[in-house]
């Protein structure tokens, strides 16, 4: 189908596109949050019946975990096969006070859904299905489709890693297309060329029964905060750089034909300030933003708890202090070595034994992501992306993970194209995440246009 | 009064003591958080009233804050004046949800009344008055009183610092009694003989407009919850010693007479254990417990809060994070100089300007106090406190703060008797902070036959 084309339908049917998207909204799908199994399950039967209602056979794979949803269109004979990767799972949505509307009411706002899951990824699966109906309703549609799409995406994707080789046979493919990435902020359409991977922890130091008076016993006892924080502040050299021994031993250096790519696709230091709010002045030293995000590991700190947080002051010892951390990897890391690599610096830096030290629920989220810029599915995206845009198509190595991605690709066999709508603005993982038609709108026309233009090899 | 009056006037009117102290408990005196404004004023009002129901003549001191309870009584020409120094505010009551019963409707449990404040002061102020109106009823109290029950020694005391010069007339005396410390582990009678001064402050690093996805962002913006770790790390060095340049310069050695009877009133390695949890193996590595707790300064952090704490993972770069900080000071020390050097300390450790430093409400709690054994009050002390127990009467440096004693005794010429019932097991500052009825009635016993012992001088 031609563009124009598109656009009308796109036009004809938008109502029923955002009421589906709205639906899918709805569902309190917190994967990293037991209390919200079932809404997880209710939300996946939602999404397969969907895809039943616009012409795709489609069932539950089970997991240990979430269940997949797993969607199938058979194209005619030697036509090239899609596998479409998305998540219905959605990170938590504390602090709840700080949004504007009830999260899981999507509320349309200067032309913006509001949402948790309102882009990430509930919004980018929504307008892929709204593009398979069109082109399905105008017998567009010529090649062969499967559609994964998980529901542990926020919480490592562990039950799936699980599961996937058993797979392997319905999931063979040509190429992976994934929605659930972003464009460069002038909005130029953008293809990413590598994802990071992911590793996390939780650090906990405690043993002392009871908060205690800091006057009783400030000088006698270790103060599990100070403490905690002094094994943070080891983590990184004075230089930014990685402390851990063992952690950056096997990590690549970026090409220089690579790092000319990813610094033409970012921002200027004002343009991010004006953004986030501070300079991007963290991390190695000596590195640029663009190499730091795209091609380095790191190790951050997601939060930290400890004692009295209220107003005025309260003098005690916090009788515990916990952190959660997690580490992006890059191309050639293993994720498993990384993680021990961690945990035992951590347990070697540890303060005296009197303090008791816990590390929860060490865990691997994947590996690394790269792709060749040379792909000839590359190519074809990059011609349909030319078509959306007068601003030339960028390539961005993005920094961000999406855990399975790396296995998924290598299991199916498939080339990932890697393209998404979102934007800084959309405040994804953020209170008053949010996503724009018109954001929604060139994501339907990609999506169609690209399928849509796949047919026999 | 002889002690086997004094008991059997105690087991008569115990009902009506008890019942007073629970009323006492029930108001949400909560001096750091404003929104307890009012429950604190009510507070002071109902004590004002119950004061005169016992025969004293009573008023409020109006402060900045929150105001004092005044109660007088006169006693003969050439008698001696006690100075009573007391406190009707309580510390926060969270984590709300550790609470067994709620914290301000008082449960007799075991023998012991549990309330936020049951011991920490609302408690040992109310067997002084038990005491006071034993004493007046049988007309046995022979010498003049000034009660001085503040509401802000929880957050510092700042109101009535800025109007005790003022006070300096009406609050002249001899002694100055004060019932808000505890006993060694053993039970036995204990005076102590020093209390540490206090500053406090709360430093933020901020700056980031919002949580974010440590993806898109790892490796580009600093760590607030991790730089913030960093500043901590460095107000120590590694042999537990406070670093903060000018910290520690005017800091006395205590003497070799004071150290060993602090020592000898400080419980093992293993009691400490079995109260606390952990070993005593905190702070300056080359000195003793009790010289640590007794007579050295202390940095503590009391609580740190940044990004997220909830179940799982959240992979985020937290948009801020927060600690507060207290210090105890010792002898010597001027508080002012201390939290400059501490201010300009953390100021000049902070990392790039990136992120935005803010270090709110530095406020002084006090200096500290120091007591010679050899005052004639002290000795009059230890022979009632002899009478108490078969226990030999301990002499104890305990490490914790009084704010306003320092200035109250030297505006008020009066030496400061600190004689107190607390233990580890009321666990103040906590949750289920508490009180045993057989605490109360040594407090009684002490409070009527110390005071009931002063007469002409």
């Amino acid at each position: 189908m031609k563009k124009n084309d598109l656009e009308s339908e796109f036009s004809k049917n938008s109502v029923k596109f955002i009421e589906r998207w709205k639906k899918f909204l709805s569902f309190e799908s917190i994967s990293t949050d037991a209390a919200h199994e079932s809404d997880c399950r209710d939300c996946a039967l939602w999404l397969s019946n969907e895809l039943q209602s616009i012409g795709l056979k489609s069932r539950l794979l089970e997991t240990t975990s979430k269940p997949v949803v797993f969607g199938e269109f058979e194209g005619p004979p030697g036509s090239p096969t899609v596998v479409f990767y998305g998540h219905y799972d959605v990170q938590p949505v504390d602090p709840v006070e700080e949004w504007t509307s009830p999260p899981f009411e999507a509320t349309l706002k200067n032309n913006r859904i509001y949402a948790r899951g309102a882009e990430d990824n509930k919004g980018q699966v929504a307008y892929v299905i709204a593009a398979l109906e069109t082109l399905i309703e105008n017998r567009a549609l010529k090649c062969s489709l499967k559609l994964f799409i998980e529901g542990e995406e926020e919480s490592g994707s562990s039950g799936i890693a699980a599961s996937l080789e058993k797979w392997s046979d319905i999931l063979k493919g040509d190429l992976l297309m994934v929605c659930d990435t972003g464009t460069v902020p002038s909005g130029a359409p953008t293809i990413t060329m590598g994802l990071r991977g992911m590793i996390h922890c939780t650090v906990r130091l405690g043993g002392i029964g009871y908060d205690l008076h800091s006057g009783v016993h400030g000088g006698a006892v270790a103060n599990p905060a100070d403490q905690l924080a002094r094994i943070i502040s080891k983590l990184h050299n004075e230089d930014g750089s990685i402390a851990v021994p063992g952690f950056l031993d096997s990590v690549a250096e970026a090409t220089v034909q690579d790092l000319a790519l990813a610094d033409a696709g970012m921002p200027d230091a004002e343009t991010y300030k004006n953004f986030v709010g501070v300079y991007p002045e963290g991390g190695e030293s000596n590195r640029s933003v663009a190499e730091r995000v795209g091609f380095r590991p790191t190790i951050e700190i997601n939060g930290f708890h400890s004692g009295y947080g209220g107003p005025g002051s309260k003098t005690i010892i916090p009788s515990f202090a916990e952190a959660k951390i997690s580490c992006r990897l890059v191309p050639n890391q293993d994720p498993a070595t990384c993680l021990a690599a961690l945990v035992k610096y951590i347990e070697e830096v540890a303060p005296p034994p009197s303090l008791k030290l816990e590390i929860i629920e060490p865990a691997v989220g994947g590996g690394a992501v790269t792709i060749s810029a040379s792909s000839p599915w590359i190519g074809k995206a990059k011609l349909v992306l030319d078509q959306l845009s007068e601003l030339p198509t960028v390539f961005r190595w993005e920094g961000a993970s999406i855990p399975i991605v790396a296995e998924l690709s290598r299991i199916s066999n498939t080339v990932p194209i890697l393209v998404g709508f979102g934007s800084e603005e959309d405040r994804i993982h953020a209170p008053n995440e949010s996503f724009g038609i018109e954001q929604f709108r060139r994501g339907f026309l990609w999506a169609s246009m690209f399928i849509g233009s796949l047919d026999l090899k």
